[in-house]
């Protein structure tokens, strides 16, 4: 190149001298709130082999495909799914016009604070509970009424609104695999329409690359009007051997990373790491009692033994959230 | 800007100067195989209305969602619907490993070349022989034998293998609102399995935006190797009223630009057009007997009444393919 003479022209090759300096230093400093170790070179080290073109375990862009669940895994689950909080909070606002809850379980309870006999039931409970909630209205209204939840509601312990309770080292991951041309899906036993309220805003996850848990829908043409209606019966459970048959419905390509924290994931990165060529998995353990919670195998939400038994003859990575985080949510 | 005295800039400048000619000319001419006319000038004045920054109709990229219906509306399906004469093919392949289907209808029917007969129990007819040739195996089995018969199978009046009888002004629109950052969705009644096998290829639109019909599947770990399998039950049919609840359970947002053929896109067009703002609902008339097919309302593929008789009050385009389309397949 010859001589650039022109100021103005030098003032332009110096911003982009600059420009591409800041590139690269992003660049060399990717997942900032990871701590240096081993599951975070780890993670870098699979996309780079898999993203720089001429790496022999190159991957086309288009199967670039990472799956992630929700709770736990993106954001915290204790003292219970937040969606179950959510599904608590609507008895409560719901119960006038409900008189017979007062007398009838899991109603009575949940109207009486007393979350331990709500959920005696187990997953009936927690079913006629979200039934009860989920259902009966528009799409439109369902979502008006997340939204409104979400910006009053506050989490008991940290008193942050419940999306911010992300993990900000996962928002890192997300944002990382996206800059090197990864689609990103949230796979949750979580409710589709309950979690494409914020995943966009939140997460930058689109409300089309979220599957989830999800009830059956009407179209109904009210007064000429159409309307979408939320229908209290199950349509998909995503959870489990569910995860894979989810991403398949809905993906229609089999991931090539996986995350999650529980052994509702198992099947999702068993089914992520069974393909050919390079593949990543891994499981977000709560070791954090401290910043955040810990528990594993006897816990209420997110129970992980299975996965904790066999990460390592899989090839599975563990992130230790106390070992690998510096920070755990935002800021 | 200053006098450019370096020669190496001045070629420099010379190149972007050309690259943006071309873009310009290509800019100014979408759409090569649309006639100039009412069709093709209404597509372009809605996309440059909704994409140009500054607009008073200008729609954020996220949320240009534009969905096509497949048969009828980007390929043919005359002489019946290409998927069914899959099913068919498959019938005589299978019939040796089915010695009860030669006594059996619709199977003898099919068996004996007696297409009429084989459809007169209508959807339960053809929903048998779909089963039967769609369910039981696993999902890359199944893939591979689609992919197998368009590789063979070739169309009885054009000669041409099936997924070359799809509509070049449909590629073209496909692409044109790609360009202009639409994501294009595939909302079709037929088989979402059968659609992702060739529509990353032949429409650009990866399996992650395909919505069709499908069956229930299931995860099953076989001697150490996960595989989907798909079972003979209906998982979702997404037809007539089926399509809004597809792109609600699938895409999560109402799309603003719909393109389909028959009355079962009727509810899909509707449900786009009900939103707020700017949209577009178009309707594929086949009238040119000579180079495709000519029929609508009293077809037994692709009926077409109630979308003629309510488009004009409705504000959807009809699209006649012997008028608008200088062309329609590919060369």
């Amino acid at each position: 190149m010859g001589i650039i003479s022109d100021p103005l022209m030098r003032l332009h090759y110096f911003v982009i001298l600059i420009c591409f300096s800041f590139t690269q230093i992003w660049a060399a400093r990717p997942l900032p709130s990871w701590n240096d170790g081993n599951s975070r070179s780890a993670i870098v080290a699979f996309v780079e082999r898999t993203c720089t073109d001429g790496s022999p375990d190159f991957v086309p862009r288009e199967q670039r495909i990472a799956v992630f669940d929700n709770d736990g895994c993106l954001w915290s689950e204790q003292p219970m799914y937040f969606q179950a909080i959510y599904a608590f909070d609507r008895v409560k606002a719901l119960a006038p016009q409900h008189p017979d809850w007062k007398d009838k379980d899991p109603f009575k309870s949940v109207l009486e604070g007393d979350v331990k006999s709500a959920l005696a039931g187990g997953h009936q409970s927690l079913g006629e509970l979200i039934m009860a909630t989920h259902s009966g209205m528009t799409v439109e209204e369902f979502r008006a009424s997340v939204r409104n939840w979400l910006a009053s509601a506050r989490h008991p312990r940290t008193s942050r609104p419940y999306n911010e309770m992300v993990f900000q080292p996962m928002l890192e991951l997300l944002e990382y695999l996206r800059a090197h041309g990864f689609k990103t899906f949230i796979v949750s036993g979580g409710g589709t329409d309950f979690l494409r309220v914020f995943a966009e805003d939140t997460y930058g996850i689109p409300p089309e690359q979220v599957v989830g848990t999800s009830l059956k829908a009407e179209y109904q043409v009210r007064e000429g009007k159409p309307v979408i209606v939320k229908l209290p019966e199950i349509n998909f459970i995503d959870d489990k051997e569910g995860k894979p048959v989810g991403i398949h419905q809905h993906i229609g390509r089999r991931p090539i990373f996986a995350a999650g924290n529980s052994d509702g994931d198992f099947e999702m990165l068993e089914w992520t790491m069974a393909g050919a060529g390079p593949r990543f998995g891994l499981l977000i353990h709560h070791t954090d009692a401290e910043r955040e919670w810990a528990y594993d195998r006897d816990s209420h939400v997110g129970k992980l033994a299975r996965g904790l038994d066999e990460a390592d003859q899989r090839g599975w990575l563990i992130v230790d959230m106390k070992r690998d985080w510096k920070t755990v949510y935002p800021r």
